[in-house]
């Protein structure tokens, strides 16, 4: 599958997974598509912790909202460090979502499903704390997402999407792609 | 090129650029990518301005610091909204990062360099300002990225990476891939 296809494919999964298992390999090839991604002044501030342990990860679920993955085999959990790049800026935000991103293609890729769980587990600070607890973290991390990962029982929905006119012009603010490609 | 090896090979480019034309057709394509990318709660915060008229480009660049991207024949800008998603968080820096991470692989597909400007027109508000003034962007938008695409004359430098087991782990924080893949 190319790069495209993967981008189009790639949907947000909120069903019942397959309990077969993730392999290990597998789950290395994702975690290395995240730790490929750029960051900011390269300060490479996100960290990932593979959980395939079946104890471990009942003991996440519980402590989130129900059915959010939760008959996921496998999943990543996201680390994120504050770190300050060039000119006192940080850049954390922006790091571990390009290497979320780069991870849920990896999962495309491979024919697993996902569904990047951040608002989830942060909304309410216990939780991600919690967690971090739970996989005995340091504090001078922050949990920000975690990644259920699995074979789907089912499809993931396509969500309605804006006109894609709304959304890019050329050139100049308001001039739409139909308009702009006749010259 | 399929997603695992488009993810290695992105590189940030800080070169010089050839002047040969990046196709519409491409940028459309690029774009797309950007367009397709998950945002939180669906919210579609991203918009994105194609810009490959040489004038308008010229403009951008003479407000930018120099030598960044300033030879490409084209470039992206990303506009960003902040608006609030589900219980007034708001995930558009996520949003815009995860759109951007996915048109630097459509960037790599498709032949192109292309670099992350974030800090680089953002760091001062007056540069992304004066940019979204040229670009006619209503006030509403944040322009907070652009990207420059076209093709290297030279190529990116790879860049020194902490070691991989410092970054990830197995199951609990400190359990290293190597000692737990022995299991």
């Amino acid at each position: 599958m190319n790069v495209l296809e993967a981008i189009e494919k790639r949907r947000s999964y909120r069903g019942i997974y397959e309990s077969t298992p993730v392999q290990r390999e597998d789950l290395m090839k994702i975690v290395k598509a995240g730790v490929a991604a750029p960051s900011g002044c390269n300060m490479q501030t996100p960290s990932f912790i593979i959980v395939d342990d079946a104890e471990i990860l009942r003991k996440l679920h519980e402590l989130m909202p129900p059915h959010v993955g939760d008959t996921a085999p496998a999943a990543i959990c996201v680390l994120s460090q504050r770190v300050s790049a060039k000119g006192q800026r940080c850049f954390a935000t922006q790091d571990y979502s390009a290497a979320i991103e780069n991870m849920l293609l990896a999962i495309v890729e491979l024919g697993y499903q996902s569904c990047w769980l951040e608002g989830q587990v942060t909304d309410s600070e216990e939780i991600n704390k919690a967690m971090a607890r739970t996989l005995n973290v340091p504090d001078d991390y922050e949990l920000v997402c975690l990644l259920p990962i699995g074979y789907g029982e089912g499809m993931p929905p396509v969500l309605r999407k804006k006109a894609f006119t709304d959304r890019v012009w050329v050139n100049t603010y308001g001039n739409s792609v139909g308009r702009a490609s006749d010259r």
